[in-house]
């Protein structure tokens, strides 16, 4: 649970929009939701939309100022389907989930009204505009459908973010290793009867490929074995 | 407009999202929807909750039977919010959106009932599984949701692969050529004695590290051809 983030709902008129969108956050692990003088609330259709994540509904912070919900964050980002004249700095959907996943400061996701979206005033208070890509002859997104795109990505960000973590603990390999990992490769392609001497071009093709991918120590010593089995001598 | 692809409901009863989904498809540049059998529709409340998008509804084919709706598709995916026992290959959105616009073949997505989700016989006719990372402990979304997620993902994999056109000279690797390649990696690992059957650790240790690396297709040809050599094969 990533409790450093809210959604914060700015004047929504269709109370089913609300519990949709507590709906939606909930799936993909979030649960700070935050109103803002919502016009019809709390109401049956919330609750009913909600589908079972109603919890999120009852714990949610509701106030008549958008300055109070977001008093204690330290990164603000107001979304929008539209590009507008640039005035704010963009990200789009998935460099805003990577940028409040990266930080531990409060983060607070912006959404406007239903039909206006965010004002020109609201987005002053607001260090970037996230964008979401769209068709640009229809990109009139329902605001709890924004939200549902919005916590996937920041869903998809935790996760690479986790993985991360645990490939931390296994130490990226030196270049020394590195380069007794290439030799390894080399003799093994000659002993497997890929190439019959050294060929520089392929041989930098493979360098660029496998430093891509960052090795760790665990995978490096994975590769060996696997080069060791190649070559006919016990793993 | 990504013609080829289309999206398919089967035996939805709320017609509300079928309106719903049409205005998330719409969002993202797609327009072929497809329903088997459903409940309560034509109706006012898809219309309303398409907000729009009415001409997608317009234009809907509309079956009785799920195999009608893939008679024409070479590549059908089933969306699922939980991973079941494993039995299709399972794909993540992002993977089957970068999948699906790879190729010019007809590609159906396929969302299930909304309580319910895709049968085991509905998924029989699936050639992956599509898994949207979700909330383990609350993954019922919503399924105008799964669309708007799906559609959003697709629309971002046309756009990445727009860009990579225009930088082309070297394609990445479609999915289906990595899975390519990983089943011939995981024969050659039997052959040259390193496993003796299938590690299902091991083998994903191995795609998180060249999936790093995003291949594209002239090194995935070079890795084959190392791997045929390790196999003894020719050449």
């Amino acid at each position: 649970m990533a409790s450093h983030i809210r959604f914060i709902m700015l004047n929504t008129s269709h109370s089913g929009n609300i519990g949709a969108a507590a709906r939606a956050m909930k799936t993909m692990g979030l649960n700070q939701l935050v109103l803002v003088n919502p016009k019809d609330y709390p109401s049956a259709e919330a609750t009913a939309r909600a589908s079972g994540a109603d919890d999120l509904l009852h714990t949610a912070a509701i106030y008549t100022e958008f300055t109070q919900a977001i008093e204690d964050c330290q990164l603000v980002l107001g979304l929008s389907a539209r590009l507008r004249r640039v005035k704010w700095p963009v990200l789009d959907v998935r460099q805003a989930a990577e940028l409040a996943m990266s930080q531990a400061n409060n983060a607070a996701f912006v959404f406007g009204q239903e039909r206006t979206g965010l004002s020109n005033t609201e987005m002053d208070r607001c260090h970037y505009l996230v964008h979401i890509p769209s068709n640009p002859d229809f990109s009139s997104l329902n605001v709890a459908s924004a939200i549902q795109i919005m916590a996937y990505e920041l869903n998809m960000a935790e996760k690479a973010k986790k993985t991360e973590d645990i490939q931390k603990g296994e130490e990226t390999a030196s270049a020394a290793q590195m380069e007794g990992f290439y030799e390894h490769l080399e003799q093994t392609l000659k002993d497997i009867g890929f190439i019959e001497e050294h060929q520089a071009k392929l041989m930098r093709r493979l360098r660029r490929l496998f430093n891509r991918s960052l090795l760790n120590t665990t995978e490096l010593n994975l590769l060996r074995g696997i080069l060791r089995a190649a070559q006919g001598k016990s793993i």
